[in-house]
C-alpha cells in the first residue's frame, strides 16, 4: 500500500494531478485549494471513501425523510427517538470515513512536508475536531 | 393529520388501555392513537412542539443534501466535519423536544395513572433513551 | 412490586421516615431537604443503589490512581486514553443509577404530587440533565 | 521518573524499533522507551502536559471522592449528576492533552518515519481513539 501514490492534488483548473513528491504548502494552503475559489479543497480525496460517503449522505437523506413522516404521523416519541440516534449514528460513520481521509491526506501532508508551525496547526485543528465536532 | 380527539389511550408498553380515570393532561394533548395501525402512536403531541419538529427537520433534510454537495465537490474534509457536527446537533434539539414531549405526555401518563409496573417500564424505557440513545 | 413502599423521606432530623402518603411539596422542596442545611438531599435513595454506587465510585477512585501512575511511569497515550475512557464508562453507569434512583423517587413524586408547575420544573431539569450532563 | 535519553524508539504497534534516521521531534521530546518492560512507553512525553496532566488528576480523585460523600450523605441524585458531569469534562481534558501529546509525538513519528503500513496502522488507532475512546 503506497501511501504516496494516493496523493492527488486539486488544481485551480479544477482536476487530479498526481505528484511524486508534493510541493512545500503554505500553512493557509494545506487545503490545496484552488485560489480562485472560496471554498476549500481536500488535498486528496480516495474515490472509495468518497463514493462509500455520497452513498452513506443519500441513505441518511431517505432517513431524515423517514423522521417527518414520523414527527408528522404523531408516531410515539420514543421510537422516533430511538430513529434519531440511529441517523446520528450514520452521520458518525461518515464522519469516521472523512476522518480516516483526513488524516491519510491532509494531515499527513501537514505533518510530513509543512514546517514545525504548520504541524503544529494541524494537531490544533484535529484536537478541535475531535473534542469539539466529533463527539 | 387524521387525529381523533377520543379519550382512548395506547400506553408506552404497546397495549390499548382505557383510563378509568380522566388523565390530567393540558388540553394540547390528545389522543393520537390509531388501533388499526400496528405502528405505536405518541399518546399526546404538543402542536408547537410538532410543527417546530417538521420545521427542523426539514432544514436537517438540506443540510444533508448540503453534505452531498460538499463530499461531491472534494471539500476540506475538516469543513465537512464541523459541517456534520452541526446536524448532528440539530438533529439532538429535536430529540430534546421529542423527549420533553415523552416526559410530558407518555411518561407522566405512565408515572400517573400506570401500575407500578408500568411505572418502572417507563423508567427502564427512560434510561434506555438517555443512556443508549440521547448521545 | 410496590413502588410507594420504597418511599423514604430525610427529614430536618437526618433520618429516613416511610410515608404511606407522600406530603405535597412547594416547587422548591422537592428535594426534600432539611431546611437548616444548605445542600440539598434525595427524597428517595434505594438503599441497592446506593451501596452499588458506592462500591463503584470506590472502585473508580482506584482506576484514577491508576492514571495517575500510567501518567506517571510515560505510558503509552493511546493506552491512557483506553483507560480513561473505561473511567467515563465507569461513571457513566454510576450516573445511569442515580437517573434511575431519580426517575423513581424525586421525578415521580413531582409529577404525580406536584402542581403542573412542579411537574413542568421537573421536565426542564430532566432534559438539562439529559443532554446537559449525561452525554 | 527515570527517563533515558537515548535514542531508541518504541514504536506504537508494539515492537522496538531503531530508527536509522534521527526525528526531527521537538527538544521535549525524549525517549521513553523500557525495553525491559511489558508495558508500552510514550515516545516522547512534554514535561508541561505530563505535570499539568498529573495535577488535574490528582484534582479529580479529590472530585470521585467527593461524590462517594455525595452518595453517602444522600445528596440530591439531580446534584450527583451535575457533579459526574464535571469529573467527565475534567478527564475529557486530561485526555485532550494526551491526544495532543500522542499527536506530536507518536503519531508524528509512525507518519514520518514509518513505512506506509506503520502510518496506516496509526491512522487505524487514531480513529478508534476518536470514535470509540474520545466520547
Amino acid at each position: 500500500m503506497a501511501l504516496s501514490h494516493a496523493l492527488c492534488y486539486y488544481t485551480p483548473w479544477g482536476y487530479l494531478r498526481m505528484a511524486t513528491r508534493p510541493p512545500r504548502l503554505a500553512a493557509s494552503a494545506f487545503c490545496g485549494c484552488a485560489a480562485h475559489s472560496p471554498k476549500r479543497k481536500a488535498l486528496g480525496v480516495d474515490p472509495q471513501i468518497k463514493s462509500a460517503n455520497l452513498k452513506r449522505l443519500r441513505r441518511i437523506e431517505g432517513q431524515v425523510r423517514g423522521l417527518e413522516r414520523m414527527v408528522a404521523g404523531d408516531r410515539y416519541c420514543a421510537d422516533i427517538l430511538v430513529q434519531i440516534s440511529s441517523v446520528q449514528e450514520a452521520l458518525r460513520a461518515v464522519g469516521r470515513a472523512l476522518m480516516r481521509n483526513h488524516l491519510r491526506h491532509c494531515a499527513t501532508q501537514a505533518i510530513r512536508q509543512g514546517s514545525p508551525a504548520d504541524a503544529e496547526s494541524m494537531y490544533d485543528e484535529l484536537l478541535n475536531l475531535i473534542y469539539t465536532h466529533a463527539r
